[in-house]
């Protein structure tokens, strides 16, 4: 079998969860336009399972296996089932969902927007990569239908949300779980993190805006998070790393590790209603991920198989590269009911080619009741 | 069988998960000082099981033909472990954790002190019952030691927190999952909500205080929130109900039915190293449990079985009345390392009694490395 040019060759091999026929959930991987059916054809048990997480908590040395295993098996005459032939489901049970904040232009571009006359960037930014927690038990797969969240928009106003909008972000899936009262080191990104998802944010501007003062952002962000079907293992992208911006002034503290944090060189691409109107560049973020795991755990916080940390929303530095419509059209125009959003990423491949990561699909239902 | 006097009697029946001499993890209900063995006593493959989940995700009816037979038993010559031979562990498996923060007094207290010179209470406070998700993964039994949380608590200055608090509050555990994209109305708290635990929920007030703008609190709570062992039924709670303070201004919008709203008239008393230190009445909250559910639930947002939402910190209009140190003391004292802290509550039983609610005790270890 010819390695497929469609970014899923044997250089991705890409995670999912996928059933056929109303048959059980079992994990797959992806090739070219097929799924290799781990199931059947390893004897690993924990892929006969409705989710990675049994995978997930084997360890990067399983990982580490299991891809030369898939590699071997994706290059010998394996049947993959036809991905038309298929159902795909959440690739993973969500443990606890962070969501950073990692751009510095989008964090500056919402600062103008959302506290307008004032320094844009507050003045932690630069010292820690800011994050919160959202709601594990509304992320859904790529494909689900948002419905338009109700809520308040003010001061006794209660409606469907006017600003419905979306956060092209990337997401990090934990494997290895590490115990309570011992901080991650940013060193051990790939001992702790399997591999990547395409992630949206989904966020209704107007309940956010009147709720976030002064614990955040809650029901603005929780009635929905989509992510990508495949999750790509980090061990795909060792082509795609590359230096931070840069982080000088201030430095940050020796724990977030400023001298040997690294970002990835992936593209992506915004799509709405098939017109691509936004390409942020996620190179361009501040905060590399070793930089945020190390973050959350500083404090002694766990983390557990399924947790997925998020990147926060991608934009760079030009008007085109933003990954909210708050930024493309300065707060001016949102979302409307029937409207479908893409998200697609990419990333360089090992031998010059480029790899597609899974892409992130929804479509806009009209508010209920 | 006579009722034992200690507010563990027949009209209480918490539940929790016990172990016997390193034997398997299973569901028993406190009556007086032992422990009814639902796995041995009934026929229920649930109880057979290390967490709740599995009886809490049957739904009221099953809840409530349960606390029957349980009362029955309890009424019976059915033997009991003794409480001394069991270990007692984390009773449920947390889906999603909220945090409120529904009692004015606190909200104005920290206002004060967080913001100084500003209004105390932010524009959106009576209008909305304001929350932020926490962390699940990090949620302990009573009796896990907490190790003093490291991070930053400013620019450049990394290290152990020197502002470590607790927050007395009370937990509201879900049982009845709800799907996503519909709103769970204010009358329907019984039908999801299955019982309430103790809480303190820990706080490093140096980090949250240098983090918390604008995303909220991250790392200042995420390294531990302790639980009762014992999950109180609200069926055990009939005579417990009260009136809210008063929601007339402004009068929060209808998905909230300010008009039959109601709170819980418990006791609280906060004991550090064996001394009371102060008694939050919570019946002074301002926001009740339904308005939090039909809160978190108005932007379609579902609940899950297991999901956790807790009040925010209980605090009365009197200085002995506080439910955190911050505001005992004004911010100028603090737990020190070796700090035990016991959060006890207890409820109108049926009969003019009081129901004793599971304790919540943790002690303060040095912080690590």
């Amino acid at each position: 079998m010819s390695a497929p040019a469609d970014g899923f060759g044997v250089d991705h091999l890409p995670y999912g969860v996928f059933s056929v026929a109303g048959g059980p959930r079992r994990v797959g991987v992806r090739l070219g336009d097929g799924v290799l059916d781990l199931a059947a054809l390893t004897d690993r048990p924990e892929f006969a399972a409705a989710s990675l997480n049994p995978f997930l908590a084997l360890g990067r040395e399983v990982w580490h296996e299991t891809r030369e295993q898939v590699r071997a098996l994706a290059g010998s005459d394996a049947a993959t089932v036809s991905l038309a032939d298929v159902v795909l489901h959440l690739p993973f049970e969500v443990a606890d969902y962070v969501d950073f904040y990692a751009s510095e232009h989008h964090a500056s571009n919402v600062g103008r927007l959302f506290r307008p006359g004032q320094e844009p960037l507050l003045p932690n930014w630069k010292h820690l990569p800011v994050g919160y927690h959202g709601r594990a038990g509304t992320v859904v797969p790529s494909g689900t239908d948002v419905v338009r969240p109700s809520g308040q928009r003010g001061a006794g106003d209660v409606g469907p949300s006017r600003r419905l909008d979306i956060e092209a972000e990337l997401g990090f899936v934990v494997g290895t779980p590490s115990p309570l009262g011992d901080p991650v080191p940013a060193g051990a990104l790939a001992d702790h993190v399997f591999g990547v998802v395409g992630l949206n944010d989904w966020s209704a501007r107007d309940l956010q805006a009147w709720e976030y003062v002064p614990l955040g952002p809650f029901l603005g962000k929780s009635f929905a998070t989509s992510i990508s079907h495949w999750v790509t293992p980090l061990e795909a992208l060792d082509a795609a790393w590359c230096d931070l911006p840069g982080q000088t002034d201030p430095r940050p503290p020796d724990y977030l590790d400023p001298d040997h944090a690294r970002g990835l060189d992936l593209a992506v691409e915004v799509e709405v209603n098939g017109e691509v109107v936004a390409r942020p560049p996620y190179a361009s973020m501040y905060w590399g991920p070793a930089q945020m795991l190390a973050h959350l755990t500083v404090n002694g916080a766990s983390v557990r198989t399924g947790d997925l940390f998020a990147s926060g929303t991608i934009s760079g530095p030009e008007p085109d590269q933003v990954g909210s419509l708050l930024e493309l059209h300065r707060g001016e125009r949102f979302l409307d009911d029937g409207d479908t959003v893409v998200l697609r990423y990419s990333a360089p491949g090992v031998d010059g080619g480029r790899l597609t990561l899974g892409e992130v699909a929804g479509t806009v239902l009209p508010a209920r009741g």
